[in-house]
């Protein structure tokens, strides 16, 4: 996918732009007609990524979309009525994955291009010449008070989108740990926790309506809702086995 | 919804987070420990949204997040391996959602507070400590060979995705509140709790290299990670009161 930030004006900009692209795994960016001071100033910059100083510079938005079979424009639409479909950039990201990849998820090289994704300079944003390469327009959902987003930012939510796998994440993996080495114990050691915890409200003569159920159910639920991992059961059972033995201790000396 | 700046250091990136989060609604923004005169620039830039110009200046990070249910931190996990469980960014967004409105879908308000989404220095992110603060851990899903992202761009991202609404809330619901009238504590009572437990450690002479830390961050962290409600929150009260109690009961007859 060719990123094509047509007449960019702020350096600071088009170097976020790259940043975000880099960030995202995006390589191909087309600058259309910048303004020549501002595009060596961006292109030089220290730290710029790789893709900027390998960006292709065109006179014409034509040029740059000549070979693309999807081209997408961006924006906000406070002023313009075009006739093209409007999407939200969800929607419009699928047909991007879509138009990139048929039939396929995205793959790790996004580089296939013929897919061109435009942004307008700061001052304008995409004029009406510009929207009549696109074959669909997208428009961030911002509020209305402040609908206009930063160029760099704008491209950075844009290409978020894009690059999300639309795949729904397995929720309980990463909720649960996070990581695939940080082991949950299992419901016997749980139970085991629960006795000392039970053994300690026996010891100390505390019960509250919550925790009373006679089978300790309460008490089960409560361990399996917080999700305890070995660690923290290690460090739990390793507190209140301490506990009983002080007040053992302490009992025996009174 | 807090948006809470760590020691920000560049005043663009500051106007930046600012300008995105007018872009998508929000509008309580905290600056911790900013460096004063980058803080100052910011604030008086032509054109800084109002909401900038509203911001909360506070010493620490306790004081920011001291009257939230859900602390979300941000950023790239390539040193660091927090405890905290650690969620992709639509996962995140959806517990933010869920933590926001319990039940509800997002309200056109999103200004309740009681959640607060972190940012780091665009130097180191955000420290250990903290992250010791937070229920949990988002990370913008980027490429290896670019993880870091713009600190604007990441909130923009951040937002967008937080905002972004019409889709169903995954199956994960419990681990935010386990159920809509469920209410989480707040840190600061959190606090309470830690305290009356490093009393209890202390009196049985407990610790382990796992919960030694000397400022409590071990404990701190495990009780963000474990995230019970209210009703827990006072059963653990009220049975290390107890503990304590009898400990010094018995030590009094002995």
């Amino acid at each position: 996918m060719e990123v094509v930030l047509v007449s960019p004006r702020n350096p600071l900009n088009i170097g976020a732009a790259a940043r975000a692209m880099a960030n995202f795994g995006f390589r191909r960016l087309t600058i259309v007609a910048p303004f020549a001071t501002n595009w060596t100033e961006a292109k030089s910059a220290v730290g710029a990524p790789d893709l900027l100083r390998e960006a292709r510079v065109l006179e014409t938005l034509a040029e740059a979309v000549a070979d693309c079979t999807f081209v997408l424009g961006t924006g906000s639409l406070d002023r313009r009525r075009p006739e093209q479909t409007i999407l939200g950039l969800p929607d419009a990201a699928a047909q991007v994955r879509q138009a990139l990849f048929p039939g396929h998820t995205l793959s790790p090289d996004r580089s296939n291009g013929r897919v061109a994704l435009l942004f307008g300079s700061e001052k304008h944003g995409l004029t009406s010449e510009d929207l009549s390469w696109c074959h669909a327009i997208t428009v961030i959902d911002t509020c209305d008070t402040q609908p206009s987003m930063n160029l760099g930012q704008a491209v950075a939510v844009c290409l978020y989108e894009i690059s999300r796998s639309g795949e729904a994440t397995p929720g309980n993996v990463n909720l649960v740990t996070g990581e695939s080495d940080r082991h949950l114990p299992d419901s016997e050691q749980l139970d085991r926790l629960a006795s000392l915890i039970e053994e300690t409200m026996a010891s100390v003569n505390y019960a509250t309506r919550g925790m009373r159920s006679a089978n300790g159910e309460a008490l089960r639920v409560l361990l399996r809702r917080l999700m305890p991992n070995d660690a923290d059961l290690r460090r739990m059972m390793g507190l209140f086995r301490r506990i009983l033995w002080q007040l053992r201790h302490s009992g025996n000396r009174s």
